[in-house]
């Protein structure tokens, strides 16, 4: 199999942020560093044999974070501990939320807490958010200070969006503009956040700065839309997550809360089935879906998704960058929309 | 009632950092800002009303971290963001703590994830986490990046601390020394880091922070083993905590494994109360208290942790302090190894 250059590149980025990840989860405990680096894919649950490749993350996050440090023209290494950042941030928030939605299943394994237990996974969580401070604050670079504020703050807004999606869970009169505000912060906050945060430690002039944000709040609310859709119609063996999951939890994503908020019949059946008090059932579960999609939520939600797809590149448009940066970044953003995991 | 000097300047400290406290507290989301706001004491559960005194906390680590700037000779305003940190850290690791424990009760009121869930008091000790980093990261000092080391350092004892706390309470074969390097950990290390990261704040040389380090690791001994002895021996209407509350849940504190590690035949009856699977009954629960003492648990336990405050108060004998910055630390120490609450 022939490597694209994109991926070539991909591949080299995940050799340098790698052994930065594993030497961050060395200063752990060795309970701690276990259930992380479990979580993380890099060992079994007893810590001793190499997983399985399939249960590793994506490592967007590392990728959008070298890659904006060499947008400032600045060498990969320079966004490296922007990339160990990010990747432990995006982490601390898997673990936290498995916790809290009581998913027992990622990336085809046993999450942590079902794994280690509650108390395990909320420590872990704890420790991966803990690090990525320290490691960022250690980075080599005179703007660490404004790296570790837009770490902070991009923490906060994923924080506000978890609370608005669970808070979400008991409203039955959430706007798509309080969905789409939600998905902004629970997932588009740390995609811009990565997709700038090795730029600033490079020390990039703010109109690029600017325009590397934007690119990654589109591209990250492009790749939440995708994932609300695979949520409801992805392919279980593919996204590693049970059928249907997000609508047995009821979640107010965006395709259903398009759905819910359009004024048709379907939406009309659709709710009375999300007010239920009961657990759905499979044949429950699959109109549901059918009802989200005859409702014009799957349709919006495609729609929507390429719509920010495509501001996304707009967005980098007027910024002078390397040839091949702006391909990656490209290609990479053309992936999240297109993929099925 | 006329206050000591030492109340005064505590007064004094608090009136500094409550309002950066409350300012830090603004950063976040209306829901996860009310949650944390209630965890410190400053409303009610509902945001609108001024909760009772009673229910705040002691600000100790908030009181510490400003002397320690006192005590490289600057002013008290160069050590709240090393206080706000600290305190932020603290309370992140109890509301935590208070989940993972399952602990239901905290300074006379149901604790975060008792009164509004799991899910609220997670993401209530993430914003803390991240936030007492943020806090600290913009501290207007040369030193910020040697202080948040140390902040993250101290994170990570924290959470091997509560990792090994966890793990005690499934064996029965736990040392005194493995007791006391978790002690170390969970409690210890905060005080350290707090008695030390305001004078890291304003620059103090070396022995000076060698010397206050030591300070907060041994009084934080004193003070949690002190802890330790009210968790079975405490007044539950001054502790805010169910009576006998450590042993109800078979807490390996420092009393019951020095109990425990004694050769004599109340250490063998109180193994076999504590390896009993049923939860104990009140007779049962006295009955273990008075094991715990014959065993000699209390007697070593009240004499350890006198020998950690005065180890606590020689370890500041070398180094040159204002005279009130020493009085004040020497008066607190006493007061944590004294105190009923």
């Amino acid at each position: 199999m022939t490597l694209l250059p994109t991926e070539l590149r991909i591949a080299e980025t995940h050799r340098l942020v790698e052994p930065a990840l594993l030497a961050a989860l060395d200063r752990l405990d060795a309970g701690t560093r276990r259930a992380c680096g479990y979580h993380l894919g890099f060992w079994d649950s007893d810590g001793q044999f190499p997983a399985e490749p399939t249960t590793r993350g994506k490592g967007l996050r590392s990728v959008l974070a070298v890659l904006s440090a060499q947008a400032a023209q600045a060498p990969p290494e320079v966004g490296v501990p922007a990339a160990v950042a990010c990747e432990l941030v995006h982490n601390f928030s898997l673990l936290h939320d498995d916790v809290i939605d009581g998913d027992t299943e990622r990336r085809h394994r046993p999450t942590v807490w079902a794994r280690f237990g509650v108390p395990d996974a909320i420590l872990a969580g704890d420790a991966l958010l803990s690090l990525a401070n320290e490691i960022l604050a250690e980075a080599d670079s005179v703007h660490v200070h404004v790296a570790v504020r837009r770490l902070g703050e991009t923490v906060r807004q994923l924080i506000a969006g978890q609370a608005a999606d669970i808070a979400f869970e008991k409203r039955d009169d959430v706007t798509l503009e309080e969905c789409m505000s939600m998905a902004a912060d629970k997932t588009a906050a740390l995609l811009a956040c990565s997709a700038s945060l090795g730029a600033v430690l490079a020390g990039a002039p703010p109109t690029l700065l600017t325009a590397l944000t934007s690119f990654g709040r589109h591209v990250g609310m492009a790749f939440q839309l995708t994932d609300d859709l695979l949520g409801i119609w992805g392919d279980p063996v593919r996204t590693g997550k049970p059928v249907l999951s997000d609508l047995r939890a009821r979640k107010k994503s965006v395709p259903v809360v398009a759905a819910l908020t359009a004024p048709t019949m379907a939406a009309d059946e659709l709710r009375d089935l999300y007010r239920r008090p009961d657990p759905l059932d499979e044949a429950e579960l699959a109109r549901a879906a059918s009802l989200v999609e005859q409702a014009g939520g799957r349709g919006w939600t495609e729609d929507e998704a390429d719509r920010q797809l495509a501001a996304g590149i707009r967005a980098l448009a007027p910024v002078d960058l390397p040839d091949p940066v702006r391909d990656d970044l490209a290609r990479i953003a053309g992936q999240l929309r297109g993929r099925s995991t």
